[in-house]
């Protein structure tokens, strides 16, 4: 994968995004970051994303508003308790209740917006079939349906020029994603996972989110140089 | 197509999004209209949305601000001139400058993330491939992708229950479209087309858009309610 055309880059802040905007540099695409502040609890990830993309020196960064409380529904727009202390395998038992309904259609119909203003035929998203299997819009075949719907979706598509979705992540397991990040320089101290941070934005240490991440870390055998709450 | 659950409808505020949600309600759907604020020149298109549906008496009205506007690209959210006085075959050639990027692709995303919420197997589309056949996100082609991708995207999906794209519009000419509203008793006096409004909302009655509802109300015989400059 070389090139050196723009492409759209979804970033949230997190660390599996951040992985994947590293990645879509290092490959020679032109980095145009878009971030959502869509109502979730956890706004610090949008200044986290503002830190990352200014570090990485992208060609844009777009944070957009949307709201996507007026529907409910969701631990991460809603007023729900995030569950903590989960075994990796009650992780997987069905549609997590932290899923936002249509999320990631609507972070990637954005993507595709842009994407077609700036003619450029990639959009990069960090989703991880692995971690996040209960998500059904983070499976391989709705990124597939998702890249057949964009080549119908666009002037661009009529043209017979399709967009990609890429998904550098979509099989690797945490420890895997960590290992290229390092390799490519990210400062994983910028990035942000946490889905019940306190106000100082120091995790919690036990949400999904959290566990996976500390377990990426202690699997690659590196710090994790995030704050936690509790720790030093 | 008989029902009595909820559906979400997209509402423009113009004539076919105003009939498609008379058909949605005419088959005893409790409608929920989706209304987007986006930047567009024409702006009082959300006001006529408000009169319609409360006219309509619909289960829930919302208007979302989404600011495609940071993208570029459209007549629409752009400033470009509309074109004028195009006859229907030059209408047709290529993609209209009027396109959008991505906007139904949005809209739908939109859409099914409030159908998720409801629980409703049902979205409601005024798309039209005969008048809007230079659209990508027109084509039955189009709609038919995103369904597919709508089964594979949310939690009703994964539990087997997938979204019904609803396009009664979809190959009926203009005239047929405000015959079948007429019958159901649609108000076209509160519906609104023109893409150059004057600042009082009379319509300049010779964009595409202007000019194909005329064409419409002319073959079935029917006077517009609506107001055009110039006229008395």
């Amino acid at each position: 994968m070389r090139a050196d055309g723009p492409a759209v880059v979804l970033l949230s802040g997190g660390l599996d995004s951040t992985t994947t905007l590293a990645i879509a540099q290092d490959a020679g695409f032109a980095a145009h970051a878009l971030t959502f502040r869509y109502g979730q609890r956890h706004a610090h990830e949008v200044e986290a994303a503002r830190s990352i993309a200014q570090r990485a020196g992208v060609a844009r960064h777009v944070v957009l508003d949307i709201d996507l409380r007026v529907f409910g529904g969701s631990a991460l727009t809603a007023d729900i308790d995030v569950p903590k202390g989960r075994a990796p395998e009650q992780m997987d038992t069905g549609v997590p209740i932290t899923y936002v309904p249509a999320r990631n259609t609507i972070f990637l119909s954005y993507a595709l917006a842009w994407a077609e203003t700036l003619a450029a035929r990639d959009i990069f998203i960090g989703v991880n079939a692995i971690d996040y299997s209960g998500y059904p819009d983070c499976r391989p075949e709705y990124i597939a349906a998702f890249e057949a719907l964009a080549a119908l979706a666009t002037r661009a598509g009529v043209e017979g020029r399709g967009v990609r979705i890429q998904t550098p992540l979509l099989r690797w397991t945490k420890a895997q994603i960590i290992l290229r990040g390092l390799e490519l320089g990210v400062d994983y101290g910028l990035t942000t996972s946490c889905y019940d941070p306190d106000e100082t934005g120091a995790a919690c240490g036990a949400c999904d989110a959290c566990l996976l991440r500390r377990r990426g870390f202690a699997d690659v055998g590196a710090a994790d140089p995030i704050r936690y709450r509790g720790a030093d």
